[in-house]
């Protein structure tokens, strides 16, 4: 009798064009995001109080971006990386439709490219994953590639294809969901600095360091479904390469994101993801600090109350972040990074 | 002036045919929903979806079974358990109406048996507890049984009387709340296999596991109100059996649960609990693992698309269940074994 | 440029008189209900059940007296306690308009006091902090002191100003939402005692202790928005003063009025928060017990059948509460002493 277990895809399990219809849609509730709060600790207005979201147009709050990419992330998991080796980098994430409590996300991924390593042991499987809501409205989509192991060594290579990236989204495919009243609530926000008060490399140390602990980096992958193997079992990573679970590393994108409030509290929305890398692995015990910097703003046509900010925020582990640290001289991550993460903001501009 | 304080029951305060009506009824909320996906990280559609659970005929998502179980449980615990040195088993469990949020649950417990130990110093408690809705609907009623201590060693024994007790619960009596349209969605669902194509003697391993750390658990039974001592006070349990504070045996029912979900996706209820013994104790450190066998496999008159399968799910800690352990030729758990499960599930059946 | 980063506010730079309006307003939803359910797990009768609550008069169930007093602490932290050394104490609490899920919290601030110390390096600030919900009612308002360090030594000091600060709030302006039926029901509240069984001096050892641990009072002050840094950042604080994390003294009030339950059950409600010491730090791996003393009761007018009683509640870290440890002989707080917390609850009363 054939095995009834799920054990994931191996690198020569993908087709180039291959559609792939993940299992477990999830309904989001009022409860995720309380224990997303719990997790994380966001304090952006908008996802805060009801009353802010009103004010920028919404008749009900809509769900954070990064826990929305959570949890389109997170169902692709058990089809895509669940033996993956790395999560190598993300590109071409686009946010549409808010997501609100209630909604239900099912999500598609496609594969966009393969290649197989030199070594023949594992490739690089490319794929554009789709999140949608209960009317197909898109949520969230984005791409990434990942490092797959060969079950069989053996097994034939396919041709190489590489699929075409875009180095950002292009600002006029933002999905641009609110708009900044007249008189917008600064006190209320946090921040008195609007998207007028940037510049083009600018750099913010988000100055506050929170110590990771295995309960709370495994909660969250619960939370999101996420079932990579390596995030919860310590009985095998002991005999693993670092001898202990590994964080997730979307999990140090909320980390970033919720510390990166002090200095861009008026980030209300994450328009895109253009792209993102793990630089090192984060373990519990490590406490983990952000830095940003302003890579480039847009006026958005139509839109004369919100302007977009791409910004590269970037966490460092057991490091102030008041030396901005990022590459060596030689181009290669300083010490310490554990994440760069490159995406663009929607904040309220000046009337 | 007398203790305000409650210190629970002893031995000779339980009588035969006793009603507790306990306290602290329950509302349960969409916020604890999401609270134990954190801890347990189900991944069963009928509780994931919202869409799914009206695609099987439910106008809201129930709660999933095994919470619901948690939930009478708990109230349970301050009056029958909160002495007791060991959960000895369980037997008879049924799921009755659906729990949905919003639902207040009351429990209410019979004493059906009483059995002093020849030493003298404590007996076994057999207990019949049923929890109902506010509509006053049976939501879910088990039997189970406990050592308890005496107060006073003097004090004299009862009568001895055990209960009948049944072996499993007869399939006319499940509460069958849902069926599968003709165009289940397997792939939504997460698994292909229907309740035919599993076999009796079949034996799945559900291959993951997962690190238990003190904070959840803690936070578990803090959820559902159980306050029995020993998982909380690591001051007290630095001094006793173990030196530490030893995981609420229902935490590893949910770990086994969620953990069979590869291998037993279609598993969207369960009807029934047999039986359920807690052979070992469980600490944070420990991770677990979990295998199960069918035990048996049922037609339900009146539902053309709806099976039962009697399942048993063992949980072992610290050791994969690859050889699925379970018993040593002389009959003792074997080593790591944890939690032995018989229960009950509905699965769509092939039309 | 200026840094865009707030970095909180130093002794100097508060000025008598000041309204500060916090930023971050908060809804409150039953999700929130849930982690402080996992994190504390209370057991009033009144939050735990809705049917409970409907007995009593309310339309809904209210949010805990203790989480409501979190949010709006947790609104004013940024900008009143960031750099605080200490927080020194409360009086004058009161508790308004029943918060309900849904309900958001908008907190202002006034300085009410300050004193610069002798040493010249910090000082006093003394503050009156309001809640009020999206309506404009006050949900609840208290005042505190905190030892703030200044910037700049040099900077002048101000006049002292010591406010009047009251000994208890007055019974009269306690605002009492509910009453109990002819019926209350003390099986399902779990405590037979009523307001009329309670003698002033009577002193109540609450017995349950409950170990604390990092991921559980980082997940509390990440619900409540409290960002103060010694709470999270291992990094620092293991060069700090205690070589670890801290636990938000917030933390051990909520702790201690869950464990209160066990002989202070039908304490459905807080009316006023008459004074708080935070004795001593806390820290992850510490157990924590709690004991209670009766200073006083009153009836209150227009109100047959609920009275008030003033409790003294003291938290105890790793100490048995049997022998009621609270002050020595020389007047200070004994060993282990963390929490000092006089307040006044709401209990039903015999009709």
């Amino acid at each position: 009798m054939a095995s009834k277990t799920h054990s994931g895809n191996y690198f020569e399990d993908f087709r180039l064009g291959q559609e792939i219809r993940h299992a477990t849609p999830r309904t989001v509730s009022e409860g995720d995001v309380a224990v997303y709060q719990g997790l994380f600790g966001p304090r952006f207005a908008l996802q805060s109080a009801a009353t802010f979201a009103e004010s920028l147009g919404f008749e009900r709050t809509p769900i954070e971006s990064v826990l929305a990419f959570h949890m389109v992330f997170g169902r692709t998991v058990p089809d895509i990386s669940l033996n993956a080796t790395a999560n190598l980098g993300y590109a071409g994430g686009r946010f549409g439709a808010p997501l609100f409590a209630g909604d239900t996300v099912s999500v598609t991924t496609r594969i966009t490219g393969l290649k197989q390593n030199s070594s023949g042991r594992n490739g690089v499987v490319y794929v554009h994953s789709e999140g949608v809501n209960q009317h197909g409205e898109n949520v969230m989509a984005f791409d990434r590639w990942v490092l797959v192991p060969k079950r069989d060594a053996d097994a034939p290579p396919p041709d190489t294809v590489i699929p075409a990236l875009e180095d950002a989204v292009p600002a006029e495919e933002f999905v641009v969901s609110w708009s900044a009243p007249a008189d917008y609530d600064c006190v209320a926000s946090g921040s008195e600095y609007l998207w007028d008060d940037y510049e083009i490399g600018e750099r913010i140390d988000h100055v506050d360091g929170v110590t990771v602990e295995e309960s709370d980096h495994m909660t969250a992958c619960r939370l999101f479904q996420n079932t990579a193997r390596v995030h919860f079992n310590q009985h095998v990573e002991a005999d693993g390469r670092f001898g202990r679970r590994i964080v997730y590393g979307g999990y140090l994108i909320s980390v970033a994101r919720s510390a990166s409030f002090n200095g861009l509290g008026n980030a209300q929305t994450i328009a895109a993801i253009n792209g993102g890398t793990h630089c090192a692995p984060t373990f519990a015990g490590d406490t983990v600090y952000a830095w940003s910097e302003i890579l480039d703003r847009f006026e958005l046509p139509g839109h004369a109350r919100v302007g977009a900010l791409r910004v590269r925020t970037v966490a460092v582990k057991n490091r102030s972040c008041a030396g901005f640290p990022y590459k060596t001289a030689d181009g290669k991550y300083d010490d310490g990074v554990v994440l760069d993460f490159d995406y663009t903001v929607l904040m309220p501009k000046r009337g």
